[in-house]
């Protein structure tokens, strides 16, 4: 494709998304598809002759877009927001247009650079100190494993060098929560610890925040028996019920024991951008690394999760590789960002941070935010005054969790009933394409996540939605 | 930003990426930055106010196009190409501007269902049987992570669930060559095998490719020690002389013992479009495991890194995370593509390659491979008929692997002297801007790649590179 058909797509590609975007409210929220739909839509083989480029959009609109979850519906309220703001596919589309590798700071020395730039940014803008270095990495998950790495490296005294994680001479432990997002878990056995050496520490019963106390108990306790503490991963704002583990107190635990702290805030981070919140992270200076995705809440388009640390030395020094075909002149004067993580190559990922925070602004994002902590808060008390419905747990950002305690005649139920009856609701609601809800567990049982934050979601979205979750749990 | 405000913004942008497209061979192939430069151009602290977007293409241009070492510049033959097709550049744009997002089948049933049918495409394209299951990672170095973590715990019986890896009865070992990429040892290093547990095998000392009665010998000289063989690494198409391992007699030797066999093809995955290089990784179907890079020759903007095994029982069990809220009632019926990777959250990357296949066409790719694979023969055959130039390697593709033998007076170099001689004068090509070409070792000597394949490479600028080439070993 030349430059000059590339112009005539392209500008028809931009009013298709904008109309898209433009319309994506008239569509069910939830794809109304069934496995195989969409597939059996396509030819088994690739296309051997090549689609006019308007052919091929109409094949997205009949073929993809049915099977499309809007996430950018003002009534999706499932999982965590994950906005795209417009100003940040801008940025998106100029990294995928430009076409640039980044596998060394000669290879693209504008995709380090501004990577080091919308790092520090965002740093500054979520309170944090300069002692902090940032990078982006695809998602949380990724950089969960990364730190899980770290921590085992530098637990291990660099076992990699040597036999590796099979002849360290005393088992290498973990601690979290059972609150702690699922890629914890996941880390915990792909870094090679082994669930035996997953540590779910005690919480407390309202908060479901990690309690310090068991904390050092836990650890004291491996310590006696011989088993060698390396990480500790806290919540800031965990996927089931936006808990928070009490950072500083935890800080106080680990560096008396020289246990690596990290903090996974990939929801709450957006939060960390309004001052009134960073309490929920007290104590977060004194955690060893911290990771965030600007693309959930705060709304640059996946993927983009941030990940800080302090102590780049032990990070560059647990991934680093310099084979000769990477090597260059300017090696030991720049940052080379392949050995701050997995991958070797990476994209100019730092376009969308820079084109979102210049065109939409700060205090736009700010405002946005805190409209949605607000309308979270009036769901939340909206709930909690109605006899028939519960929080089943406190709200401290912008998901409520909540139940329907009786049945469609409002006889109380409990235990599995009460579950079927959660499971019920929901599913109708979501089957009906008018909003989008995910349930999760607390204690083996079935509840409701609310969770308020796409970008287009104003409170009247939030009052259709109470409308319908009462409507529904009357519909049996 | 309002999808109206989108659709002018868009509009300008695609014309910059078309304009920047048309103009880039006008450019300086490789950034003439110090580092720094382009840092220093930006503000320390984020905006406070918004920017128009004319403006803001304004900054675009001033500070980071002169940062921006063009990949898709005709004289680009540093590394490996990296190719961003405008074809599939319009795929990710519809990708981004869409902003969906793959946790599970049902968060996007499209997505997934995508991945499916652009994985198999590409899979029948390259000859391979319909054993194998593909999926997209960002990269092959990330692919080469989660293989070594699916071969460690397969020869583990699943150590994660127990006490992971610190605690199986035999260390775990791997197999690969010096000519490896870098993120095989890597890879090693953070599955947690430990360097003392990688296996240099020894090659044939002019394909450099491995050597398989040497494979089996490591291999069982480490049985006889009470070690247990995980992994055998190969490489198709090495990222220094293009080393090409013979994949069907080394499937000999991991069979019979039970051994992962991982084929590394992220550059010569492309080639297996055409038939006529398929004998190259004679055996693949044997295999375990194969990644490639269509972000490479093939030509779909970065990133995109296909990954094929045949077990996918095994990948998932090794892989898979089921928390409540991610459950939902088409589980079982789908692919659930985050148990195949590290990563939870995912783009919808299938656009990309559906939109290059449309659009571009098959026969048009094949075509482009072929005419790179002739324009290197070319140049391959006429660095060896000239007498002060040498091949350092056979050509097995498109990358022609050269050294200059003599001074600038044509008086014959050799030992640290000849090195020195040609790391100057590929620095006296990349510091003009003229041409871009990467140095690499052999046997600890250097020599230079070029790598022929950028999408606008024609046969005049291979014979440009050549004048410039012998311009440039006499300029001293």
């Amino acid at each position: 494709m030349t430059p000059d058909e590339f112009r005539d797509a392209g500008h028809a590609l931009i009013d298709w998304i904008a109309d898209y975007r433009e319309h994506l409210n008239e569509m069910p929220v939830r794809a109304q598809v069934s496995p195989g739909d969409v597939r059996n839509q396509f030819p088994a083989t690739a296309p051997q002759d090549t689609v006019a480029f308007d052919a091929l959009l109409q094949q997205l609109d009949q073929r993809v877009v049915p099977g499309l979850t809007h996430m950018q519906h003002p009534m999706h309220f499932g999982w965590f927001p994950s906005n795209a703001s417009l100003a940040s596919v801008l940025g998106d589309i100029a990294s995928s247009g430009i076409g640039s590798l980044g596998i060394s700071w000669e290879s693209c020395p504008a995709l380090t650079e501004v990577e080091e730039v919308t790092c520090d940014w965002l740093r500054q803008l979520t309170g944090l100190s300069d002692a902090w270095h940032g990078s982006i990495h695809d998602t949380a998950s990724s950089a969960m494993v990364v730190m899980a790495l770290v921590a085992r490296e530098r637990a291990s005294d660099f076992c990699k060098l040597r036999g590796g994680l099979q002849a360290t001479p005393s088992a290498l432990t973990v601690y979290t929560t059972e609150q702690a997002h699922s890629s914890v878990a996941k880390a915990v056995q792909l870094a090679g610890f082994g669930d035996a050496n997953l540590r779910m520490v005690d919480c407390d019963p309202v908060h479901r925040s990690m309690d310090p106390a068991a904390l050092a108990e836990a650890i004291d306790s491996d310590i006696r028996n011989g088993l060698q503490p390396a990480l500790v991963v806290t919540s800031s704002g965990s996927t089931g019920i936006t808990a928070f583990d009490p950072i500083d107190d935890i800080a106080t635990v680990t560096e008396a024991r020289g246990v690596w702290l990290h903090v996974d805030a990939a929801m709450a981070g957006s939060a960390m951008l309004l001052s009134e919140c960073r309490h929920l992270w007290h104590g977060v200076e004194r955690a060893d690394s911290v990771a965030w995705n600007p693309h959930k809440w705060f709304g640059t388009v996946l993927d983009c999760a941030l990940c800080y640390v302090r102590d780049t030395e032990t990070l560059v020094r647990v991934l680093s590789t310099n084979p000769s075909y990477l090597q260059s002149g300017a090696d030991g004067q720049v940052t080379q960002y392949r050995d701050w993580g997995i991958p070797l190559g990476r994209r100019f990922r730092a376009l969308k941070l820079w084109f979102h925070l210049s065109l939409d602004g700060i205090e736009a994002i700010q405002s946005r935010l805190r409209r949605d902590l607000d309308n979270a808060r009036w769901l939340a008390e909206t709930v909690s005054a109605h006899p028939d419905w519960e929080l089943v747990a406190p709200l401290t950002l912008q998901t409520v969790c909540v139940r329907h305690l009786g049945d469609h005649a409002g006889a109380p139920l409990s235990g599995d009933a009460l579950d079927s009856h959660t499971l019920d609701w929901v599913r109708r609601i979501n089957d009906s394409g008018q909003a989008f809800l995910s349930p999760a567990t607390l204690d083996g049982r079935w509840f409701v996540r609310v969770s308020v934050g796409v970008e287009r979601t104003e409170r009247e979205h939030v009052e259709a939605l109470w409308t319908l979750m009462q409507a529904s749990v009357q519909d049996a």
